[in-house]
């Protein structure tokens, strides 16, 4: 396993973009590329072509179906966006992104980085999955950064953050933080409590009362324990309410 | 005159990638670009094409025959290229060189900085009228960056060197952070549901885990938002538990 962060392209539509995009973070020592759902489907020869000779991670991507698979082992989740979305979150430059992945890629945990598809961008369910928000200091005047310019700038900085860098150890004081799965799972596993219980209501709200909670559920920096505390008692107040029928 | 460098293309081949540059640098508030001897001739209906939102940049290029004359009115020139060429000169990272174009421009003087054609990079007569080269820190075992790429990289630079950029911040959209009492309540509520249920079992370890739940939840960047999602969830399931007695 190679210490960096994974970079997740979501729903990309141009093979091109994505042969582009390898290339970007080849240049600054990256190979870790994963695809969410290519549009024009997996090999694309057009991506090949582009990639050159950053073809190797192309041969290596990993392909999902989902955003939530390309992250399942990942315990650290950006997303990047030029809007905030309305989502509270941590907003955070490409710079303090990428210091933040090489401390916690040191302690052993998992990054990964989300770049949505060129037109549109991630949409709220991607992002809803995200710790943090990824946002480049553009000129609020004239933001049009591509899919691209984004990879090649938040790689460049990967590149800044580690080089000459001596990689470092902490002691993660036996807290294992969760990964992206675990928290899916319990979000899951409270979503479908909920919906029996006939929390998501009217059903007009429901999707983005669905949407706020997964959203409570990763921003909040859960460890693997913090996971089971929250299970075991979603799980001891069915048990009782089940008795008590 | 604006206070910025100005970013000279020399001997720019497709017309696209001038757009593609005047874009590049708008993206990062730099308005100042000429033009050395584009090859297909200017104005260029392609770059216009592909400059889009940033074709002021074009209309107000300079046009020069030679890189000398581009850069006459300058006192600092800064050549980007991939290879040192054996050239006596400080070689520096775009960060560095921005960090002294923005030092220089604020005592009044001129920068510029050179980027050479798609192919075969800047020509050693160009480079020879440049006081330092700039060199991006690519993986040796794979550079392969073009001009669009180099323009935006040393253009983010300069706004990272000029711009008071926050490092983090929340987007809390009306979300304010929940008080340390608005925290105690969810725990106190959460705490006396999960003894009516039976959840802290058995009773010599009941102390123990109240600490662990109550740490949880103060760990937790709540929001007062969050606060009453998680209020409201517990009551639901009360609710929906009481109504099935």
């Amino acid at each position: 396993m190679i210490a960096q962060p994974v970079f997740v392209l979501v729903r990309p539509q141009m093979g091109e973009n994505i042969g582009a995009a390898a290339r970007a973070m080849y240049n600054f020592g990256l190979e870790r590329m994963r695809l969410v759902d290519p549009r024009d489907g997996w090999p694309n020869p057009r991506a090949v072509a582009l990639a050159s000779g950053a073809g190797r991670l192309l041969d290596q991507a990993g392909i999902t179906q989902t955003t939530a698979e390309a992250v399942a082992d990942c315990d650290h989740v950006f997303a990047t966006t030029a809007r905030g979305r309305g989502l509270t979150k941590p907003i955070v430059t490409p710079e303090r992104a990428m210091e933040q992945a090489r401390e916690m890629i040191g302690q052993g945990r998992r990054v990964a980085v989300l770049f949505g598809p060129e037109r549109a961008g991630l949409e709220n369910d991607d992002i809803a999955r995200a710790n943090a928000i990824i946002s480049i200091p553009v000129n609020p005047e004239f933001a049009s950064l591509n899919l691209g310019q984004s990879v090649l700038l938040t790689a460049y900085e990967w590149r800044r953050q580690t080089v000459e860098i001596v990689p470092e150890r902490m002691e993660m004081a036996g807290a294992d933080p969760a990964t992206a799965l675990e928290v899916e799972k319990l979000a899951d596993h409270y979503e479908s409590r909920l919906e029996e219980a006939g929390f998501f209501f009217p059903e007009t709200k429901a999707p983005g009362m669905k949407l706020a909670l997964r959203n409570v559920w990763s921003r909040m920096p859960l460890t693997r324990a913090d996971v089971q505390i929250f299970h075991g008692m979603m799980r001891q107040l069915t048990r009782w309410w089940d008795r008590a029928d």
